[in-house]
């Protein structure tokens, strides 16, 4: 039982201490301390955090949202310094996702995935 | 790098050997064991898969629906060798919530909760 904590927390200074997240730290500080980047990246992640919402609850989002979303990616995507931290954000994502599966493999093998099923 | 891969493989043997997986797969395979059982719990996975997806595609959710699933879970809940079950995947889900919460702690910290921002 303590193992499993004390597994975690070696995990979590593995993560902490890796090259993935250091550099994701170094491209998020770079991008707060940039007031114009910062600007665009906060209404970037608005932008994304509504539309999400809005399908979450079966809304509607009109060609218009839509639009607006693509011009807001099509430009921190244009932006070297944001678009440095999504990149970071990307190889972080891929690390924590292939950790998230091997951690969860035990319930998996239990209860089978649904094609096995 | 490889040193995050390391530790998460140290956490899924920590997990797959605590008593609390462990205790999960024998109320698992006793539920499996048992015909009636395993019928009434995929009835039971079943309902509450059905009625999720409802609400995630914002579908109404009729008081009938409501009344037969209310039904299901008391039926579930009256069986011992099931409600045995639920019991060990609510203790085995806290485990997992609090490991996600440690790993993803440097990230947290990082972006900040949506309180402190
Ligand atoms: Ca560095
Ligand atoms: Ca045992």
């Amino acid at each position: 039982m303590a193992n499993i904590y004390d597994n975690a927390y070696d995990l979590e200074k593995a993560i902490r201490n890796s090259d993935e997240f250091q550099g994701l730290k170094e491209a998020y500080e770079a991008v707060m301390a940039d007031e114009a980047a910062k600007k665009m990246f906060d209404n970037f992640r608005e932008t994304q955090i509504n539309l999400q919402q809005k399908q979450m609850q079966g809304e509607e989002i009109t060609e218009e949202e839509v639009q607006q979303a693509q011009q807001v990616v099509q430009l921190v995507q244009q932006h070297e310094v944001i678009s440095k931290l999504m990149e970071k954000e990307q190889q972080l994502n891929t690390v924590i996702n292939d950790v998230s599966r091997i951690i969860t493999k035990p319930l998996e093998e239990l209860y089978g995935t649904p094609e096995e099923q």
